[in-house]
């Protein structure tokens, strides 16, 4: 009979769902530690760590351009913070989930941007960064999702 | 030993983990009837029909304009699809994920709008919505984050 028990927690962990073993609380701020270490290499303007943090599968959904698919595309990507000069970045996450699987998550940051120029006053941009995550198989999270969008008016 | 089991069990569901009991294509399914529906509600302007299929916690991130968040806000707030006179919407989903748990999901669809207009020539945008989906106790998907943006370039 333990046997038997033994192999239910087997067939529950291979589907993939950790039952009641997983610390769901544990996974968040787990999840809340990738997004913060997103933020840091964003600000950094590091984009290899930035693109370290991709699932191989990820989308990417970037505003007025079309959508970039898989890990060969988001490596080619050119990260608008990274590429565009004198930008400073400042994220705040407003919102973090985990599913109780612990396999799934989702982030919502606020980035204040200020844009320092060196022949003008200095510009400034809002953006909404959604990212869903997905755990690895080394137990990191990394993004598998990336909408975003800017919250500034259109005339502002 | 057959109660443990039971109450082993049933641990796992008060978890809200359906361990391997839980039919991830099924849910997989269920999802993207749920998000189709959404797209057929939007199509017919039907607003009470979209809104009872976000969360109760559900935040919209509406490109260009501040955060909604409750259903609450989700009930004031006015759907460009709807407010907009003469708009024509069709959906395809690109790509819809849930969690081993099935109690989390995402989908990705892409709206081709049209914007049939009395006095001039049609209008049209290419919207990206993305969702994340919370299943509630009742079976059904409803929409916990709701982020868009339009895939048309800005002078486009």
């Amino acid at each position: 009979m333990r046997r038997a028990v033994v192999l239910f927690l087997s067939a529950g962990l291979a589907a993939g769902c950790g039952g009641p073993d997983v610390d769901v609380a544990a996974e968040l701020a787990a999840l809340r530690a990738a997004a913060v270490e997103y933020h840091t290499a964003a600000s950094e303007k590091d984009a290899q760590r930035v693109v370290s943090l991709y699932d191989r599968t990820a989308v990417m959904v970037p505003p007025n351009a079309p959508l970039v698919e898989g890990i060969e595309g988001v490596r080619e990507y050119r990260f608008g913070f990274i590429e565009t000069p004198g930008v400073e970045l400042s994220f705040e996450i407003v919102r973090a989930e985990v599913s109780a699987s612990g396999d799934m998550g989702w982030t919502l940051s606020v980035g204040q941007i200020a844009i320092n120029r060196a022949d003008g006053p200095p510009g400034r941009d809002v953006v909404r960064d959604f990212h869903t995550w997905r755990k690895q198989t080394d137990g990191s999270w990394k993004v598998v999702a990336d909408v975003w969008n800017s919250g500034l008016p259109v005339d502002g």
